[in-house]
């Protein structure tokens, strides 16, 4: 893919803080290259004043009109069929409106970039209840893009600047999730890993793989699933030429991959059991600097770290650093 | 209690590096009050050379003999019984002896104590297989001290500068953790976190408690221990005037508890309903800063939130900072 197409931001739910961390984003990043919102134009519009400024919109109704935005117009492509009230929907509340036009607005970004007209795709926040009145079967963006793109494998990644965690099991019971946890599932989650740090430009990455339980299990007393699944599938991976390792303790695993100036990481990346296993420390020092990443879709696909934050949506306080550093993440991935 | 009596250092494993972080704190700590190591004379001279010091060490058969040690010395508190072959214990393995050693000056230690002849104790790292190898039944000190001190509930607390954490399930397997969350032993959790944080100066604790599941269940979609257990005990908690608050999802309970100078924390303690939930927050910075604190107790109990740490014991290379960190914090609880 080549830089000169554009990155598409979606807005995400229109009620929550979406569509102004995206004209923030869209701001500060828009000189490195060329951006463009894929969202309701009214919506925008709001998420401009919100945030005090008198940035001009201008609506695309085909996203190969973008060259031709002028460099201090926030362009904002809105897709067909967009439900014509959605900026009627009060900000902070859940309605099915908002689900549907933001489900509208990552469908028609990947049809985009399917067709070779954008180069990556950045998502605002959605809400799941949003989705699930709108009548949409996918409970968040992950599971959904993984259906646009004729269902591949997919993987949550979370990374900061000091941390690389990749997810094995992620929106269920912890009951459930562990009953996913399996050899060929954590032998996938190592391979889409190894591959997706080798596009990064690491030549040899180093993972390493938690255990589930306390201790990763204490040698089979706390629990079995690192003897019978997790190593098992490590040592699958090392006779692939994956250099993988563990399973360790989840309780330090974390802390030696964590890469600062003054403590070098010993892994490139920790593969988690469990969403909370790997997003408590990716988020421990502030959500500010988390960046979501799916890995095993055929495109780059990045995501803030956070929700619609209901709370403070409409206010001009949220924090955009997170939705900043997930477009920088895209352009380092395309 | 008073402050005039010692507080008690076990050594821990002769085998692993309790006695040379034993030594080490010592020297560092005990100008701000009374110490006397519990141990193996010889095993605390060894550990001695190991650091390169040429401190004395004094041998006492009696914690009263304490006052007349000189102020260079290193006391060390023999109990009666002793293994005699323990300074033959290879450094670095799992030895019956040393398991059996561990346990005798823990035993001793807190016979003291009960005594009314020291004041708290801080415990050395100990190793589980050489307790088993002695025959000593308890996995761990939390569950020897529960038993010496007559079966009362206890919960772990780790602390760092920044985060404190109670844990509602410790070391068992994910799946029996799981088993284990009740309203009851939510709400005891809970209950003991309070008056702890009591007896620590805070006047009125905000107590946090993070879910199980993702997202803390997400409404029931994603688990419903949230419901049916974690959000009752918190009811009956707020009914017993306990400023307790959540379930809170379990990747951002933790950053929002965290309290820096830049950031000070909305809680002044998590409630984790699994080991790895809380410990992987409190050891992601560093361990050599995380205490283990046993709460509920009829005395004071810390140690550091480390493990013997086999492969370099012997070595004098072990950080001594998170012992001294466990000193201190034993003397402000005392």
């Amino acid at each position: 893919m080549s830089n000169s197409k554009p990155l598409l931001l979606t807005m995400g739910d229109a009620c929550g803080i979406g569509p102004e961390i995206t004209v923030a984003a869209w701001e500060a990043e828009a000189g490195a290259g060329p951006l463009c919102v894929v969202g309701d134009v009214a919506v925008m519009r709001r998420a401009v004043r919100v945030l005090g400024l008198t940035l001009p919109v201008a609506h695309l109704s085909n996203l190969d009109d973008l060259p031709g935005v002028p460099f201090h117009c926030l362009p904002v492509w809105q897709p067909d069929n967009f439900p014509a009230d959605l900026i009627d929907c009060p900000v902070g509340h859940v309605r099915a409106a908002a689900g549907a036009a933001a489900a509208a607005c990552i469908t028609a970004a990947v049809l985009a970039i399917q067709a070779g007209r954008a180069s990556a795709l950045v998502t605002a926040p959605i809400h799941k209840e949003a989705l699930h009145a709108a009548g949409v079967a996918f409970p968040g963006h992950t599971e959904l893009l993984q259906a646009l793109a004729g269902n591949p494998p997919v993987r949550m990644m979370l990374a900061s600047d000091e941390l690389r965690t990749v997810l094995v099991t992620i929106h269920c019971s912890l009951r459930r999730a562990i009953d996913q946890i399996s050899t060929a599932n954590v032998l996938e989650t190592i391979r889409i890993s190894h591959h997706a740090l080798q596009a990064m430009g690491i030549a040899r990455p180093r993972i390493a793989v938690a255990g589930l339980n306390p201790h990763a299990g204490e040698g089979g007393l706390f629990g079995d699933e690192e003897v019978l699944h997790i190593a098992p599938a490590i040592v699958a991976a090392r006779t692939e030429g994956i250099d993988a390792s563990g399973p360790f303790a989840p309780d330090t695993v974390f802390m030696r991959a964590r890469h600062t100036a003054a403590h070098p990481g010993e892994f490139d990346l920790v593969v988690a059991m469990t969403h909370d296993h790997g997003l408590i420390p990716v988020k421990y020092l502030g959500v500010e600097q988390g960046v979501n990443v799916t890995l095993g879709l055929p495109f780059v696909r990045t995501s803030p770290d956070h929700g619609t934050a209901f709370d403070i949506a409409g206010q001009g306080r949220a924090d955009a650093s997170s939705m900043r550093a997930a477009i920088r993440m895209a352009r380092q991935l395309i």
